[in-house]
């Protein structure tokens, strides 16, 4: 995959997911593994973050607002503000058990980065 | 898949994916193989249309504007306001032949629709 194959402004769901996630310093969290996208509008509200477990086996689901992730060209990557630690507390769910993203939820995963909730 | 197991307003690009795309006679025209992104902005521009061949093989690629799919709850898919005769002339691609959805491609397609430009 590359995100540099083309001079356009847009990307493909298909791209985006299993692209790697890094943190500011440069470490891999995991990678992405699905969009949320707002039904009526289209806008993509989160990218979820597969982080966690061993050999791929326990990892959850964190869902990260769309607009927390930077995509850098020279890790064929997005960056988030975020470390290990941070994620531990994080709101998760395991793969097969997706909540439902309702107002309470959403608000709970924009309080917890500190991103304003639109 | 189902679309309607939550009341939640936002929905898994896993989920759109491969949702079958009706026309407004209901009759089947494919099923969505990918979604065009903004990078910027995580603007959902484009669903991308899996149509034409024989038992899958020869399929093509048709971007329709995002605004152009209504879901229909009782079909379990999208209605589009085609049918397709309107396709046999739209703009496609081979499923491995991507282009740039730079400008001009961008107008095309909206154009050819005659979806707004945004």
């Amino acid at each position: 995959m590359s995100h540099t194959s083309t001079a356009s402004a847009v990307i493909s769901s298909d791209d985006v997911e299993g692209t790697k996630v890094y943190d500011t310093a440069g470490d891999k969290l995991g990678s992405i593994d699905d969009l949320m996208i707002d039904k009526v509008t289209g806008q993509v509200r989160y990218a979820v973050l597969e982080f966690g477990g061993f050999l791929g086996i326990g990892t959850d689901r964190f869902p990260l607002p769309w607009n927390m992730l930077k995509y850098d060209t020279s890790k064929e990557g997005y960056v988030v503000p975020l470390d290990k630690d941070r994620l531990k507390e994080a709101p998760r769910y395991p793969s097969e058990q997706r909540p439902d993203y309702d107002d309470a939820y959403a608000r709970r995963v924009h309080d917890y980065y500190g991103v304003p909730f639109m």
